[in-house]
């Protein structure tokens, strides 16, 4: 391990200068206008799998965008990983608040600025440099391994699960592992092992057939702007509580262990404040902030629009008005459960002066391990070579719903091997990734093969 | 008299191929991009009453757009009018609504259809195209004439008190004329005799620094979107009433002689929702929608943006959500008064997670006649002749609050000569105007100059 181990660190600036191409494709799923860009990245992702080492590689066409499969089976003897990753990314808008263009990669103070740095490019890179250290130091890897990296995990991950009750044959393996995640917190690196699930809806309100003059009708009709607002009040109500009828029956309580556990975990809600930016927290009352990030749903609002938002004053009486909620769930929460309760509260909220249509977008089930398995343990030693430290044992708020489907489908663990860092503006402008946990996280990577393998 | 209505009949194709080329101007004051076409439509209005013969014509610089100022005053021992318009329009979005551009006027089954057709560019051109007919055919006005044509309407008409105020002298007159507004019903013109004020603000809610993952944050921190709904949705109840405290307190009630008279009119709920295509009506309990309408304040969302409002889904959490809301006030409201209470009430509901800006944009008192009054008599007269009907007396939703300052500064009554029809979308897409009641506005306007000039 230790020329595997030399080679990473001598080739950092060569790993971030590739790294700046990856990011430099706007693979944004999410807009259509962009599915010439998700196209290319998923065939930058294939040559660089090839360039690396791996061999099958191949893009596999679904509905949508392209899985790109590539593995390396020579390790006779030896368990398989399963890696997952995905090469998409978020749009970037407001455009206006990045500091540097979110696809002209640029580094300031350690961190590496650019759309896909943290989520997930920058962390499936990090897995690819690993794989290469190997085969250029040993012409061979420790352990048997299968790469998908799918084009939609930013969009729902809408065909995965399709293509992977397809390939059920040749995605056999023994472990599933996933670096889309964030570590505790700089300097605290961590193995998660709890996701929250997703359900997310648009909400349309319609008035009337046109803009109306505010003046001339106003007083008149329903104006769907105070009925979407009206609606979205009552969907949570100032206490955190959400207020869909039915929607905590399934939650599963946080034991007092798990409780206990995350109070000594090194935590303070004055920085966490500050860092964000916020006048005061607010959530369900009753839980600390890490349980209701980790352990409690919740339900926001993602966007809104009607009527007239330009500079200036408009006295319009807007036809249409607009919403974007989405529900974070815990186990033993069932997305398609809660997404029927919250169709069917919205529909009993809709009063009859306007038409209110709600279109379920997508949804992933909550996940949880079992922290005590072998990989879980694998990992933790890998992190703490990586790293230097022992890693602490956290959950997360955000939904990588494949989680649950390899769970289910293929009857495989997951270790959720995650680098980046809470406040790397994941879904925001100036998403970032630090570099040293980037190279950190190359050799902890190299060193996870390495620790899985030799569990024959 | 029956030569200038000759001419105006013979002219018509003429004065709607001009009308296209003032129409064909993009004077939205809303818009800072626009400020170059504000400026080349106050000039062509100066041309043209330069053309059609007024005296003096001028623009009057204001720190902001210019008032156009012209004259003719060689009617001895004749009354003066002072006729005031304005040559801005409202923004345009949203633009793919538009079934033709709004700035190329396009004419279809007998309606003119372009931004500014109805409000006001239309309605102004009929009294420039009354003058010329009067000046053609008899080389002189049979009244006084000074006019007054602005470029901030739309946008609060923020310098006009200021410009009438600086001008008092020089805008002496006997009665104000204005042909801003909307007949009762399409073959029902009115003469309108009140109008509701307004008050309009914009309200920015900030949770924190940066828009977050929703996944990861989620329940956490204050959601702005959610505030800034559960803020709107406490500012008017379900039955349409205004929760804002103190707002009802000037509000002078409706006579039942008015309410009688209202009753009368023809109208009809269901053809309203029909043509408005509302699936039911909506507002204050125990009014009709006309009393709604015309004699009862309104307070509307005009305006709601927050987060991600593209296709698909992004699981955002905002940093920020706007409203612009405005208030429809009617006797004996004062805009200062409410828009005061408004602050307060938005300071109260705001809640300590987030940081709530409240900016008052504009406002306008609003306006009631004593419609027995001489002018008031004369302008029906010349409905009369120009449409071949008597005219009904009403009062309208919309506000123009120059009314108002005319009334208190020089103590001129107006007389509200419209001839805009209720469903012209004044202010929102395919905006137009009917051209048959353009061209008998124009008859009617030259005989409204001969029955007010002959009253010496």
């Amino acid at each position: 391990m230790i020329k595997v181990i030399d080679f990473i660190h001598t080739n950092r600036d060569r790993y971030v200068s590739e790294l700046k191409d990856y990011l430099a494709i706007p693979s944004i799923s999410a807009l259509p206008e962009h599915q010439g860009d998700v196209r290319r990245c998923a065939e930058w992702t294939a040559e660089e799998m090839t360039r690396v080492g791996l061999e099958n590689v191949k893009l596999v066409e679904t509905p949508g965008n392209p899985v790109v499969y590539g593995d390396w089976l020579h390790a006779e003897g030896a368990p398989t990983i399963l890696f997952y990753g995905h090469y998409d990314v978020q749009p970037v808008d407001p455009l206006d608040l990045w500091e540097t263009p979110p696809f002209e990669a640029s580094v300031r103070d350690g961190e590496i600025y650019a759309r896909g740095s943290a989520d997930d490019k920058g962390q499936v890179f990090m897995h690819f440099k690993a794989i290469e250290a190997h085969m250029k130091q040993h012409g061979k890897l420790p352990v048997n391994l299968r790469v998908i990296i799918e084009g939609e995990e930013e969009v729902g991950s809408k065909n995965l699960d399709n293509f992977i009750k397809a390939n059920k044959d040749t995605l056999g393996a023994d472990v599933v592992v996933i670096s889309d995640s964030a570590m505790f917190d700089r300097g605290v690196p961590s193995i998660c092992y709890g996701l929250r699930g997703l359900t997310y809806f648009q909400i349309d309100v319609r008035g009337t057939n046109s803009d109306l003059h505010s003046g001339i009708f106003g007083g008149s009709v329903a104006n769907p702007a105070m009925v979407l607002a009206q609606m979205l009040a009552k969907m949570r109500d100032t206490s955190g509580r959400i207020r869909v009828p039915g929607f905590y029956d399934d939650v599963r309580e946080l034991t007092q262990a798990e409780r206990d556990e995350w109070k000594k975990l090194p935590w303070s809600d004055k920085r966490y404040m500050k860092e964000l930016g916020a006048p005061k927290l607010f959530g369900e009352t009753g839980f600390t902030t890490l349980e209701r990030r980790w352990g409690r749903p919740t339900l926001e609002v993602n966007g809104m629009l009607s009527g007239f938002t330009g500079e200036g004053a408009k006295t319009v009486l807007p036809a249409v008005a607009m919403a974007k909620v989405s529900m974070r769930l815990v186990p033993d929460q069932h997305p398609d459960k809660i997404a029927d309760l919250f169709e069917a509260y919205v529909k009993e909220l809709a009063p009859k002066t306007v038409e209110v249509k709600v279109t379920r977008m997508h949804g992933g089930k909550p996940w949880m391990a079992d922290f005590d398995n072998t990989y879980v343990r694998a990992a933790g030693r890998a992190i703490e070579q990586g790293f230097g430290k022992t890693p602490v044992f956290c959950r997360e708020g955000g939904s990588i719903p494949v989680v649950a489907t390899f769970q289910e489908e293929l009857g495989i663990p997951s270790v959720l091997f995650g680098v980046g860092l809470p406040d790397e503006n994941a879904h925001a402008p100036n998403e970032k990734l630090d570099l040293d946990n980037f190279h950190n996280g190359i050799v902890a990577s190299a060193i996870l093969y390495e620790e899985i393998g030799s569990r024959r």
